[in-house]
Formats: structure tokens, C-alpha cells, sequence
């Protein structure tokens, strides 16, 4: 069994953002060598989400309207959270969206349909976050 | 180290349902012949689910209740990705349903608690869908 | 290929409640001697939860008033799952939280961000429940 670990860096200037991060875990891939495995891909941050969507602005625009009614960031105060910090709310938009995604990795390859990429959710951004991407198989 | 891959195909008469897809997902199981392992389902497409819950018909109601009152599907105006397509809540749907379900392998079996089923979750039905099945092990 | 399963057991005395078992996790981990992999934890009972988040008690409280408005548990008749039942809620909430998490295995340690620790989640609590642990790697 072979394995590989990459850890993708990201200091975004909007407190949140969308960026599709498919070319780097493909290439965190063909550095692996792996034909058949798993690669699991998460973000490092409780405030972050890695998922899986269409590439496509205006449902980027969608999710961000639909989080804020889910999980709204204001008024700060209506957390209990958000004694030190203001940032509740990215914590319950990241559980919303998900921490991590598992594909499959098939003949060297993301096996993955037609419109599936993986996007990095940043839901606090203007700091220094992380991704971790770890693939096992042969 | 073992993989085994399979594509299970979907093309349901309705928008909106959900499919016990245990027997289907126990078959590729056995295919592959894996004892133990771990086991990747998941939704080739981002209008789709794969999850685990109760084959009960009044939660899967529920389910669908719940789901249009957090993510409803019209107005279709509503949504921005609504320009060319009607599905953008079907993208929403899924995303509080999950993308796809990690299961262990044990002793050649799926290593479940004694409710647990997987199901296929349609947000957006009515043409061809896909579900990937790919286990690695030994 | 090396694997290893274990299961813990709860019987929590709320019906809900967030339990960080990272350091039952990691025990399992060094029990299983593996070094690079993955581990999946998941909930084994459908109306319960396992995450990954923050350990700190104001955002648990904001998490319990945040699942309670977005699957609020009364009236308990509002779901049709509650005939002989009274947790459909439960279902619900756990579908938020999700059923499992994935974590990256290196150097025999659970591959972590700086805050990220992993909880159960009980959402129908005071009866016996179960979360299972499964490691491949080598």
C-alpha cells in the first residue's frame, strides 16, 4: 500500500469565498503515483468546508445567500460563541456544507461524473487556513 | 491490496425520491470479494444524494417536508443558477443530504448497526443518473 | 494491508448531548499499530451523530439552538415518523451533523488541524448507543 499527504495553503481576502480546488488535488494526485485507492480531502479549520458542486457563479451565489438565511453571521451577539471571537456562524455553515470529501481514485484518475469539483469553502477567511489531502492505495 | 469498482444507473419517474439501494451496494460487496476494507458510495451527479438512514416510509415523508421548507424549490426565480436550469434547489437538497456514505468492511460484510440502509436521494429526476461504488481492501 | 475495528458504546442520560471522544479514538489508533491510513468513525444508531468541531461549550449551546430552530422536536405530531416514535428530530439533526467522519492517518497519528477534535452526538439519548471505529493502513 502506498500513501501520500499534501496540506494546501490558503489565506483568502474575503471573510468568505468559494475556489474551486480540483487542479491542485489532481495534481497532489500524479505526485501520489496511485492507480486504485482513496483520497480523502478535508479542511484542516473548523470555520472551512471542502465539498463537491457545479463550477458554476451564479449557484455560488446561491449557496451564499441560502447559508446566511441558514446560519446568519449577524448580529454577532446572538451566539454564545462569539464572546472573543465573531465567527459562529462559520462554524455552523462549514457543518452545513461538510468538512471533508472521499473519491474514489480509479486507473490514476479522480473518478468523478461530468460536473463534479471540488471546491475549498472559506467561511473566515483573511487568515491563514489549511486543506489536507491524503490518498492511499497502489 | 484489492479495489473493485461498480456504476449503479438511476433514471426515476419522479423529481424528488429516494431509493433503498443496500442490496444493490451488498452485491458489489460480494463481487469484489473484499473482506476487509472500507467502501466509497457517492452521487456521480451534484443534483443527487447518497446517504444512510431508516427505510420508513413516514421519516422519508418527512424527509421531503423538511427538505422543501430549508431549500425550496420554487419560486425558481429565486435562485440565480435558475437562468437555464429549475434544479438549483436540487444542488441545496443535496448538499444537506451528502454528497456520499464511508462504510466499513468486516469480515466480508457491511459493518452496519442494525437500522442502518443506504439509499439514493433524486432531487432532480427524471433522466440518467449515476452511483459509484469503489471498495479497497483485502 | 493491516485493519482494525473497534466499537464504543454510550448511554447517555439527555436526550441530547456532545461527547468528545477524540482521545477513544486515538486509542483505538495507537491499538491498531497503524502509521499511514485512514479511519473512519461513524455512528452506528441512525438518530446520532459523529463531527468534527470545536471544543468549547458556547458553540455547542449555539449548535443545540441552531438544529433545535432548523429541526425543531415539538410538537412531536408534526412528523409523520412519530407514530409509534418520537424522535424524527432526531433523524433530522443527525442528517445536519452528519453520520461520519474520515481522518487521515500519518506518522500513527490522526492527521489534525489545531482545534479539530471529534464528538458523538446523541440526539435520542438515554438508551444504549454505539459508534464504530475502522483503521486500514499499514
Amino acid at each position: 500500500m502506498k500513501s501520500y499527504r499534501k496540506v494546501l495553503e490558503f489565506n483568502l481576502p474575503k471573510r468568505r469565498q468559494f475556489v474551486n480546488i480540483t487542479p491542485e488535488v489532481d495534481k497532489a494526485l500524479r505526485e501520489s503515483g496511485i492507480q486504485e485507492g482513496l483520497l480523502l480531502c478535508n479542511a484542516m479549520n473548523i470555520t472551512a468546508s471542502v465539498f463537491i458542486n457545479d463550477d458554476e457563479s451564479g449557484l455560488h451565489h446561491d449557496f451564499e445567500v441560502w447559508l446566511e438565511k441558514l446560519a446568519p453571521e449577524k448580529p454577532h451577539s446572538q451566539y454564545k460563541h462569539n464572546g472573543f471571537e465573531d465567527n459562529a456562524d462559520a462554524h455552523l455553515k462549514r457543518t452545513i456544507m461538510g468538512r471533508e470529501v472521499v473519491v474514489a481514485i480509479t486507473q490514476g484518475q479522480l473518478d468523478f461524473g461530468p460536473w463534479e469539483q471540488i471546491f475549498y469553502g472559506e467561511f473566515d477567511g483573511k487568515r491563514r487556513k489549511r486543506v489536507l489531502v491524503k490518498i492511499i492505495g497502489e
